[in-house]
């Protein structure tokens, strides 16, 4: 008889293994080395290669299958981690009907494939989890970003508009000069056009690049200098954390009251100093 | 009869509230949106949008009205707080006699209402009073990019000054040169220039590029790096601060207080460990 | 009689002296600039820097034989560093048959000799340490640069494969353009190419710039970091590590052993103010 | 009669005066606007601007006799520090015979007093001895880059030396071209060039982007990062330190004393924390 705690025991055991885990790498990359192959003109004499594709499919379909198997009588538990909805989707997607052929978007789709790389790193892993969890801090940045964007391309097309209206001539080509200036590519040429308007013009200019360039730049790296702390914070608390779905990513809130509990330690101490100071004076 | 103290409880009351704020914040968003539309040349057909401008004139009346009134007794205390001196100017400049049609005054004034944005955020609040706060950093490093800047630019008239008028006629043109050349974009074209002089103008700009671009904009970023950890430091004790007045902003003199004793902290340890040490020493 | 403990010990006191070193580190910079010399034209004439090679060569074997002498009874322990079999080959090479005259292979040998230096400047070993332990965080990165450039070189090779085809014809000139665009240098044309051909290109290059540029850029700079404090933890556990061996480099297990002692401090600081908070709590 | 102790007191009291100070600064300033001004042309109908220059000298003259006169009796205490030197050299290098009218020489001269005003402000003078201090970390910087410079300069003119001799005909011009690279201004046109010799330079040139730029260039900013720490601690000991000879620089060797000191205390804690372990420990 088909006994699915069995299946679902000897399922788990495979997906843990480090075979399972190399396996589906190295298909994923030959999945890749086949997704680039077909951009050089020679691959569409190669026919043989559209098989490889349903191979491809074939394996991914089959990994999906033993990961929910190896869920056993809940298999609704796997769509509990998002990596495992982004997995499903992205296998799923290739089946619908009236996707084949050479289109754009088959392409996108199995491109997707590849992304799923990241899953398996756990370096990757908690680096991407680190940049999302510095997306707040990107969003204050993205806002202080957008209203100088807005004033200085307000700015500039009331000082420019006119002059020259390729570069300035509405707010959506000054957003769009003044972002490839933070290239500081064109930065000679502007300053050249400017000078012939006016020696002001520099003004304009050098404190554009001095607060976005330099300001802005900075507060990105900031930004993902918080991010890689965090996610040094989440490695460090990593042997802490409890993992209780087994699936290798650690759960998130113990992960959190731990670093918070490291944190809370700088205030701490300064309590503790306090007393330990009252003790020595009382003591002299 | 006009019942003050219950018209400023009433007021106090809409102040505080999340609606209140996020109507201001979507209002200000339209403003700019406008103020985006009217840069395109379609915008001069559609004359209604000219009363959306009042619209949004009356609105910002009413909410610096209802704002002062929720003071009760007491508008002038209104004016204690830099970002509320800001919004009454902005808004009431508007009204300034002559100002009307398309002028640039006008549109500059309707431009600032934008940087209002700023106040309603509490993460872009922190950044730019920590931006503001390393402004004697910075101005130490202005001192040291004059300095530098003049040296250079001195020293780069003496040598290119007759050869190369157009870069290094003047002193204000040899700066300007220097301060494009700190984006790199013209390296390669100077370096030939001076390649051509004689290979001994390589020293120039090499020494230049090195001390300049290197450690100036290194510094720079030290800045920057420092008025971030204030901005973090401030975040942090952001709980331990007394908020007094209630406008959001928490009142600067605790807060740099309690940064300071966290800062003593690694002084004070030094003792604690230089006495424990003793003891342990007197035990054995 | 030929005293191998005699000649050992002469040999190891050679190999310890400051002369030894300097003699070693001047004729491997003469040697540097005889390489440099001969790549102008003149050099040809001067056919007794023929001579000077063989003198360098002389010097190196010698050094080596002293080195090796050192070992006394057990020369295979020479062989247990890796810059030794570095220092070996790269001086053995030069005699494989059929390397002689003017071949390239001879002089990627000779110029390999030069990298030599870093072995006598503990400075530089640090730093070289450093950048190889963060070979693993690198590699992290790396991976993740190929999936970031394997997305947008597909996405761009559909996007614009057929309008450009000498930038985005295959998969590969995407890369080679994508590489070059981390550069920065190519934005302008690329974004003004974009826009002939719609202007949600911007959307491509825009996230390709904020994402690709920005993050990966950054992720280095952190990784970068993370191998400088590492390096610096090293310098300051270097009074602590035990050399054994005598060769100048600190034994690395009882480093890292001391580093993450230090690194434990954190969360024992933490347990210790738990427990000294409970015993206040218990006072009050 | 002369009274030498009265007179090196009142000095010393003029010194050490705000005025006095701020007097000094303004005239360099005034100087440095002189300079600035007589690059444009118009500067050479002004000829009392001639007088001016002499005007400056006299301040300047009696600042220095003013100082040397305030250390009394022993005015060759004057002489021990840096700054003071620098001072006096620049003041009295303006009477060597022979400097007089336009020459370049003398321009520099009168240039270097502008740099005097680092001596005035104290933040600048902590990035400057900062700076300094980071130079022997910036030595083991240059070694390594002028290793990656030697190994790449020769391995391009081994690649294309023939062809392309204007970039890499000699060891000279090779190092010019991959210094003027590490700006990636040159990126875009020399792997073109590469791509027409052969699609593999294209790992010479990547691998050197790699290494050179982003390695070398964030051990630079490594190293800054040091020196502003270094910058930082200096001044958070300031307040500890001796300032016996009152010229403003505090002594040296009490500081690093101090700053060590702090730096011990990581080791200490470990030490403590493993102690008051084993009590709580012995306690339950």
């Amino acid at each position: 008889m088909f006994d699915l705690t069995r299946v679902a025991r000897r399922c788990s055991r495979i997906v843990d293994s480090r075979a399972f885990e190399v396996t589906i790498v190295v298909v994923i990359g030959l999945n890749a080395a086949l997704l680039c192959l077909e951009t050089y003109p020679l691959a569409e004499r190669l026919t043989y290669l559209h098989w490889l594709e349903w191979f491809f499919r074939a394996v991914f379909v089959t990994e999906i299958v033993v990961r929910i198997l190896a869920y056993g009588r809940r298999p609704q538990d796997f769509f509990k981690h998002g990596w495992n909805v982004f997995d499903f989707a992205v296998i799923a997607a290739v089946f619908i009907p009236g996707l084949h052929g050479d289109t754009a978007a088959l392409r996108v789709i199995r491109m997707a494939r590849v992304v799923r790389l990241v899953r398996f790193s756990p370096g990757l892993r908690t680096i991407v989890t680190a940049l999302l969890r510095s997306l707040p801090g990107v969003g204050g940045f993205l806002a202080l970003a957008l209203v100088t964007f807005y004033v200085y391309g307000m700015t500039g097309w009331l000082i420019f508009g006119e002059a020259y209206p390729d570069e300035y001539g509405t707010i959506g080509r000054a957003v769009v000069t003044l972002f490839v200036l933070l290239s500081l590519e064109t930065l000679p040429d502007l300053i050249d056009q400017g000078m012939q308007m006016s020696p002001w013009t520099l003004v304009y200019y050098v404190s554009y690049v001095l607060i976005t360039v330099n300001l802005l730049l900075n507060i990105l790296i900031a930004v993902i200098v918080n991010s890689m702390e965090e996610a040094r914070r989440l490695e460090m608390t990593e042997s802490l954390a409890v993992d209780e779905d087994q699936d290798g990513i650690p759960d998130n809130i113990d992960r959190i009251l731990i670093s918070q509990r490291l944190d809370d330690l700088r205030t701490m101490i300064t309590e503790l100093e306090r007393d330990l100071r009252i003790d020595r004076d009382a003591r002299h």
